[in-house]
């Protein structure tokens, strides 16, 4: 992995999850949250395989390719499910989930 | 920490973690998951930090005290707010919560 | 998974987090430290990895047999480094690794 | 928190744990590894706080003081540690930790 990819793909990773650790938070605030059961468990595991990601990369783990693909595919597990929802933080989960796990495919 | 205490208390870290866990999926499943929204999130602050101290003694860090002094605080809160709830798993999570931030307090 | 093979697996990467850290705390004392960096390296990839998946399998994620996946490699990594010297600790962690590798294929 | 100071302190641990990472990763390539031990486990005990505490915020945590605070402690011990030896990598890490131990004191 080149330098330039490497630090792209770190801050592609906090994004994820940032916007899922968000989305997971306003998610048990919504009046509904019956119906986001799904989004608050997928948005946990989301979370933090990118976290635990993050720091594999910075500490130049020789899994990266392996961990990168079981992460790309919960991203988009989590993108799937949060798209469905109407709410702005689902919406936006959903995006950064998407280019996450597209980041991720290009590493594993 | 003397061997035993330390076997012990890995131990109790450890269901405790799980007792948080199985609580947080089991919440997420009620029908009344609106009530349950505070138990969740302290299910997950719980388990998480009761998983890394498991960690972080194992390893022999230096800081267990520090690390177990807010296990205990963070054990009690999510304990508080499990025992209010009358659900077995709750109940059960909030015994183990309660177990757990004693035997934090006892090594910090 | 059934119930018995998920507590069984739990106790098996519980083994296995808590040998590599062993080791990885061990190698850092011996006088040939120089011969045990990929050692060390290891254990603290092997140890995160199985800290992470226990913790994952008692919310019941759904990504286990992925997870496990991953798992099973790294802790093949280890063991096969592990086992290259001659250690008690790295003999002992070598075999908590080969055990842990197979107990995640068994679920991957 | 002002979310300002919020992105501040995401930004600040990062750094911390991508310089821990990259300090202990370079420890182990170094020709003197037997003097680095210290740095090597102080490196991989800051980092991985600094990586919790890093998505305990994202998420909302009630619990960032009291994380916070053990999080200054640790930085500061592996700042303390880093800053004895010459390496350019322990230089910046010491630099990135003492940063990272301000950072969080403000919170704590």
């Amino acid at each position: 992995m080149l330098h330039e990819q490497h630090q792209q793909l770190l801050q592609t990773l906090h994004e994820c999850m940032a916007a899922c650790n968000h989305c997971f938070d306003a998610c048990l605030k919504e009046d509904h949250v019956q119906m986001m059961t799904e989004c608050i468990r997928l948005d946990r595991e989301c979370a933090d395989i990118c976290n635990y990601l993050e720091q594999a990369i910075s500490r130049g783990t020789p899994f990266i390719s392996e961990l990168a693909a079981v992460c790309a595919k919960i991203c988009e597990a989590c993108g799937n499910e949060c798209k469905k929802h109407d709410h702005d933080h689902c919406q936006k989960c959903a995006e950064a989930c998407f280019k996450c796990a597209e980041a991720c495919k290009n590493v594993a």
